[in-house]
């Protein structure tokens, strides 16, 4: 037991997360996938687009009949019908012949390119006049060149975005193929704590956490699975925590603070049968008292009490969990989530631990200024106040003012 | 007529956006109030905490009793009883007693502080050692530290968050009130167009802006309402944009990017009665062929065909449609999506136009290096190829290799 009290550095849980299993597959609508991650590679069961298409409105020609026309010397060419959208009627382009054809138009047999509606004038009802030369496949899109038949267009672990969604409509999947998404069973422990609905007596609270753990997983892609109130006793927790984990991929116990709580996490985690301890305690803070585990495939997490701290452990650990068991590639698209910022003070920090501060942005010209808020870590007004925290490495004693800070952005209500 | 010709700006645009009325008040459940903005400011009816609170195990004191005290000169306190969490027990500290107090816990009458559980050692079963000496208020969070009554703890406008939703539990609000979510009908229109079910004949390609556009609305906190295909045809699409209207905030036609269908919009659109005509055209590229009006409180928009422009358009444009219905607070928050990278090579420019070059973001080392993706704009591959769009000015003429851009980036799913 002893030697689980060693404190895991932040790069070694990290490295833990990464190695949990992501969940499995389901095939859901085309339509509700956006945000969702592919679990296979999609090939393209043909070309995108699949015929010529004209990109202009304009004329189709034979280009080579359009060498050397310009202004002061057009070429002249017989009007030989009209390309109309969605149809293949039988039309075709022959030398010295022009089809009238409309942006996203099919390319008639003969024609090997588009000259713009405004290089060309209408002579008579059956001669059309071209002031520019176009070059071969001038104004058309060709078969595939969007994706050519049997490549992969999108990869597994890919996050589904509109234009993804866009592609696989065009390319004929009305389906596809996705990890599940992870559910989250969260606990609120403590005697203290009510439900929102009730008013708190002298010495009670209201459950915090189920909102801002349960909207924390719906911004990364999770969903809650709300276990409500728990009493600090051994038997009832257990009984949620194994009700909890028949029901989610993970289970979140979240307050208790107090040591004696905290205790009670681990002492129902290890009377589950195969569980497996990850991580006891994070040097970093706020998040210190935090707990990961293992049991039958679930992952098992015991957070700290205070909610801000919850919080920030959430933000920079519990986002890698969802992420990772969502199965999205390990992409460097979440350090965009980052903004960089000039400090406004010296903020001091203890050596031996990653310390997250939490900062206000604020917007200076073409400066943005990160503003430390402090507070004790029991506040949620730090957390409300605030728009992202900043890392204060392990080995620093602080940082400076007017210092380039990285900022790691709050998710804005899953809309930033 | 002849005026509404005139290419508008985009700052021009953007003005007129600005002054579309914001949606009507609803009241939901906190628990689903993610990324739902707020219809009116929130006031504290009560302190948060409501009462002392313990931010330690310890044990509860009248911090004077401690002056003085330290590890060679320790002082003893009597043991009072011990502090039950989300109880009143009716306890009190006297001088020269302390109370066992968990993290969380309500000081007991009488005390003003807690010392540390690591700095007091059990002497016997009534009698305590304490070896330092705190301050009043030390290790202890006061009524109204988070919030106090009646202030203002989250504005009009503001986007909630998890940790609003915390706060806002912790205050005693089931139930917030926040502007309705805009519903936008999508209507694809084109004679070319078939279901993404069916396998398109030659001339016909599948139906893909209802998928981005759709996907795109969810993105930004919007209900897509699919109105599905529409013939190429004035009394079909009148009849489905009348119907779009009365089911929606917005309407969004998309598809049919040749002239006639372009026209066949805005001819739609004139005849509903009290149609005003925005804007007829955008100064940028790709994109110009945009229509934006207003009738009867809707906000009617004509997109162009080209999927790959109409995304741009939605990017830079509909995004802020739907923020301004949405009631967002004029925030810069959304500046924060926004990155610095370095271009990878010369890109020229028409003046006289804003334009959108397409990026893909490659990592190397520290810095974030923007490679432009070229390709034409009826292509959908330029879009899942990039991770967002960079603006070149007006009255630039282009940019150059190495020079730092600001990319806006396509939003990750909902979920970056």
């Amino acid at each position: 037991m002893e030697a689980f009290f060693e404190l895991k550095k932040p790069d070694e849980v990290f490295e833990l997360i990464d190695r949990l299993e992501p969940l499995g597959e389901e095939t859901i609508p085309l339509e509700k996938s956006l945000g969702r991650v592919l679990r296979r590679d999609l090939e393209a069961p043909e070309d995108l687009p699949g015929f010529l298409r004209s990109t202009m409105d304009g004329y189709a020609v034979q280009a080579k009949d359009t060498f050397g026309a310009n202004e002061s010397l057009p070429a002249l060419f017989e009007l030989a019908g009209e390309v109309a959208m969605g149809r293949n009627d039988p039309i075709s382009v022959g030398e010295g012949e022009a089809v009238k054809i409309p942006t996203g138009g099919m390319l008639p047999e003969g024609a090997d390119g588009v000259v713009m509606l405004e290089y060309t004038t209408h002579l008579d009802s059956k001669t059309i006049e071209i002031s520019r030369a176009i070059s071969p496949l001038e104004n058309i899109i060709q078969p595939g060149d969007d994706f050519k038949k049997e490549t992969v267009f999108l990869k597994k672990g890919h996050r589904l975005r509109p234009q993804d969604l866009g592609v696989a409509a065009g390319l004929g999947f009305p389906h596809v193929p996705v990890f599940r998404i992870p559910k989250v069973a969260i606990i609120s422990t403590g005697d203290e704590i009510v439900p929102v609905e009730e008013g708190p007596l002298p010495g009670q609270v209201r459950d915090i956490n189920r909102y801002t753990l349960g909207a924390f997983c719906r911004e990364l892609g999770a969903e809650p699975v709300t276990m409500g109130i728990c009493r600090d006793d051994f038997q009832s927790l257990k009984d949620m925590v194994e009700e909890g984990a028949s029901l989610a991929d993970s289970v979140w116990i979240s307050g208790g603070s107090s040591v004696g709580t905290r205790d009670l996490t681990l002492k129902v985690f290890e009377t589950l049968p195969g569980f497996e301890l990850l991580v006891h305690g994070i040097s970093i803070s706020p998040g210190k008292p935090t707990i990961l585990g293992q049991c039958g495939g679930k992952t098992l997490v015991g957070l700290p009490g205070h909610v801000a701290s919850a919080l920030v452990v959430a933000q920079v650990f519990m986002s890698r969990v969802i992420f990772r068991l969502r199965g999205e590639n390990h992409s460097w698209s979440d350090s965009l989530f980052e903004v960089e910022a000039e400090l406004s003070q010296n903020v001091e920090s203890a050596n031996g631990r990653e310390d997250y501060l939490r900062v206000l942005l604020v917007r200076d010209k073409e400066r943005i200024i990160a503003r430390p808020v402090f507070g004790k870590s029991g506040l949620i007004s730090t957390l409300v106040d605030s728009d992202g925290l900043v890392k204060i490495d392990m080995n620093t004693e602080g940082l400076y003012q007017g210092q380039i800070v990285k900022v790691m952005l709050f998710r804005q209500g899953g809309l930033l």
